[in-house]
């Protein structure tokens, strides 16, 4: 009781220190975005990917506003996902996760004369961001207490915009719905810190259980939002108004297929009689990680099909066979399997945009080259060379991931 | 065991052949739908009601996404009524139906040179499809297999694209919200099926009880889904930016009066001192399907309070004393009482759509005539004219959803 | 039994005697706002707030269409909070203030030549009075019945409807997230009607705890559409399309910081290991009743962490120390605790949005401020004026609200 106690009030303390810092750094660095049309972030700042995602056009405040909508609704998909057994310290997460992410990615992106000018695409920015810590903190959950929590967002934050920034600036390649970023340095991030944090006493306990049987309502609701908010959120970053939205196609079909072959799947590998929530979960959120960076790209209505099958399929194949494999040889656990369901999908959907990228020609994209892969509509880039760049991603976040992990591991232990 | 076990693989089998399918049919027909103004559906495609709703207009991308979240938010507020019991499996039917719905209604709808060009119209479509599925399998849910369902979703779709080809585009009816096409047609369709799978002695099951209880958390969210998206979803096809929203004050107000309508009759009707959140989203269904068709017309705010009144007493009259009869001497049972919620209140709606429809002069309705009504407004039909086409379109509806039931219900036998 | 028989069909016949009325009435004075560019409330109808809202600029159909649903998502967030001891009955009051809340501010704001011409302006408007009647139902749930519950619905729209023409179209001040309109009238009119209605013995039920024990899925749900929909609800009204979104990064910023403060406050105050998720709701309430009236003016980025914070502060303090001084000093219960979460924070934003409106210069705001202060901005006052004139509605809005408070409770007893 006496330790309970002090963890309580180093919790308080800690929350209250990082909210101090935060107030400090936002009243030195951070001002509202200007208004007038020569913003900043157009002409001089590094901001050309965030630019030609938004800023280049006229400032469309209505579709900003409804994708930080958006935004938090995904949020809230993986938080009814990661949640509920400690859905509490999940908001904590989400409310410091967005303010120091707006500062990190602000010194990035849209730092100006000493200021960082904040606006909507900020708060659009931070939400990908979050999304990635809560694919980490489902690695670890249980088994964590809150302010090493807090320690894992503080570093996780800063580790994926290094990374987002090296992918999506310095190599400029095309993830629009993070199958790289999001999903993949999420898992691998959150997998080391688990790895590091392994205790062999320990790997026997509750949660897991007592999770899936409260999670059903939750699982629900979350499933839902992913249908509803995910292809819209994939696509509402990159396509012009008068385009046919690819994007939310693309993974509308993924969805749809990745549930099917759950059903296809599950009855051969599990003796019960019906299926429970959380396996669609998993097939819906396979769905959309696979659907990340090809969504935009060309992949044909059948081809969304066949890639959202594929990745349906793993969910069920992993958590029979690899997380136990995880589990007793690499020493890895995996509370929520977020490998199986953000991990594998992920890197399967960087490979089908590599390969989409090396099959790309101006015939077959029309006006949308420009879009999905501007400096090759420019000429300054071959499709080969874009392809060749999204596949070097795939190193970099991996490699970024892991030793992040193990950084914030022995941080936090 | 032995033979779950073979309903299990049968089921798996069953999603693998329809999803193999799919991705063939897909591969071999459909593409996405060309960017240019000149898009082939506002020019040569057979889909002049869909034109009238969304191409003719500068496509506007953002409209239809918000549908498309809206659309789904609709079939979401479905699922928690119809799916607490089976949730999965429901789920399993959306993600099917959609894909099949796409086909069905791109062959129908957007087929040109031997191709389906898909867009987000696609998707609405399909969207509104899946609910008429969803109400069809609330009327047998609990009697039939996975497999069953599956054959159910298979034909129901293609009936359902069939019947509502013949409604709007060869009548030429106006129904924007489905009152005929979704709720009505649903409505038979399951009924049908239920009456041919009748067996005597599986009548008196656990199943609504059981749902009953566990369906509270469930009504309450699926409530405030259809208040949320109901009114813009009939809507949003219809009205122009700069018009008043009469399909949402119209749904609004009926939403309102239905409400009210079940708490002057409930108390009346039934001994218990609280009414049950069940109860309340009857009403709210039935108010939103008597607006389906007659939303977007002139029904006045007063005539929309009191059509959503009337449609608020079915569902409490009709549990009380047409589900007995219905289910004694009609032998159809029908596990969700979708004949109070959807079915009366659908072919009330459509006599009001069709009076309104009669009473239609062009002045009353100013510039709005050619939305709703468009061949009246240019001239080449009166408004009687319309009205019967209106009056004609019911019996039509009936007949097909009863034959196609027969069929189906022996097909699943 | 008997008695429960009797209340049944009081409560049958007072919604119905109230849906005639309100038929009658609508029947008598509402129809359609004509569509033409020169609506009446544009030129002639006592309407300038309304229209320096939405009015003046062409009428943008979306954006209103959106503040419905997000306006309705905002009241489902409240009845997620105050709803589950008795859901039904909440439901009940949201059909009836809403029809009700159309006709007494159309009589105020829309009422032309002996017609009220509605909108979907009086559908938002509606709304938001909603909102009010709901914090004040939070006060006195579990200790009147629902005819009681009708007859305070019925008297607090109206006081709403005239507090609120007061402030916004007499005094003409800035209030657009309604700290003062609607968290601080409809708390202190709640509480009132509490301590009119006290009756010393039934002072402990059992309602609350088992309120808790349910409510956590709610809140849970209700926690997240406040975090989805309402930064985008206080600034759909007033920020044009080319703005950036102050007031939603401001609210965005402001509920992080208040969640936070839960975090630092409640393990010091409490004993419990973890945090209930409805401690987090409060703290995320009152980050945005404290947005209300400011969130729209240019707090700056830190200074809507700093209010956050403060804000989030102010629940646990309040249902520690202030909650047990009003019940046993003052009589006065508070069932679901609005005081600590509606009434000090929308106070504490009134002198917040106070203290702003005096500091207001018309270099910070640039084109700004014909938004927000649209009257200082041409000159006819001075933000001193202004700052005077927010500060005046305060105490007038504390009059009105226990005045109506007083009489409404006497009425119900």
């Amino acid at each position: 009781p006496k330790e309970t106690a002090a963890s309580r009030l180093r919790l308080a303390g800690g929350c209250f220190l990082l909210q101090i810092l935060t107030i400090i750094l936002f009243a030195v660095f951070v001002r509202y975005s200007p208004e007038s049309s020569s913003s900043p972030c157009s002409q001089q700042l590094n901001c050309s990917w965030k630019n030609q995602d938004l800023g280049s056009q006229h400032p469309r405040f209505r579709d900003v506003h409804l994708q930080v909508l958006l935004g938090f609704g995904l949020l809230v998909a993986f938080l009814g996902r990661y949640g509920p057994g400690s859905m509490a310290i999940t908001i904590l997460i989400v409310a410091f996760a967005i303010q120091w992410a707006v500062l990190i990615q602000g010194f990035l992106y849209f730092f100006l004369n000493g200021k960082i000018y904040v606006g909507a695409v900020s708060m659009v920015s931070a939400d990908f961001c979050t999304a990635a810590i809560l694919i980490s903190t489902g690695a670890v959950l249980g088994r964590v207490n809150p302010v090493q929590m807090l320690l894992l967002t503080l570093l996780g934050v800063t580790l994926f915009s290094i990374n987002e920034y090296i992918l999506l600036s310095l190599l400029q390649i095309s993830d629009s719905g993070g199958s790289l970023t999001v999903h993949t340095f999420g898992t691998y991030f959150g997998l080391m810190i688990s790895r590091i944090l392994h205790r062999p006493h320990t790997g026997k306990r509750k949660e897991p259980q007592d999770m899936e049987h409260q999670a059903d309502v939750f699982s629900v609701v979350g499933t839902v939002y992913l249908w509803i908010f995910w292809p819209s959120f994939t696509s509402a970053t990159t396509v012009r108004n008068d385009a046919e939205p690819w994007a939310v196609l693309n993974t509308y079909f993924s969805l749809g297929a990745s549930t099917l072959a759950t059903f296809v799947l599950s009855p051969v590998l599990y003796k019960e009689s019906t299926l429970q929530m959380v396996q669609i979960q998993d097939a819906t959120l396979a769905g959309v990680a696979v659907m990340g960076m090809a969504g935009e790209m060309l992949v044909t209505p059948f081809g969304a099909l066949i890639a959202g099958f594929l990745a349906g399929l793993i969910p069920p194949l992993g958590f029979r066979f690899l997380t136990p494999v995880l589990r007793s040889r690499l020493k890895t656990q995996d509370t929520c399997g977020v490998h199986n369901v953000h991990g594998l999908p992920g890197v399967l959907g960087t490979l089908l945009g590599t390969l989409l990228a090396a099959l790309a020609t101006a015939d077959a994209y029309a006006g949308r080259m420009e879009l999905v892969f501007p400096l090759v509509a420019q000429g300054s880039r071959t499709a080969t060379d874009q392809a060749l760049r999204q596949l070097c991603a795939l190193p970099i976040t991996l490699l970024l991931a892991s030793l992040g992990g193990c950084l914030t591991g022995e941080f936090c232990r």
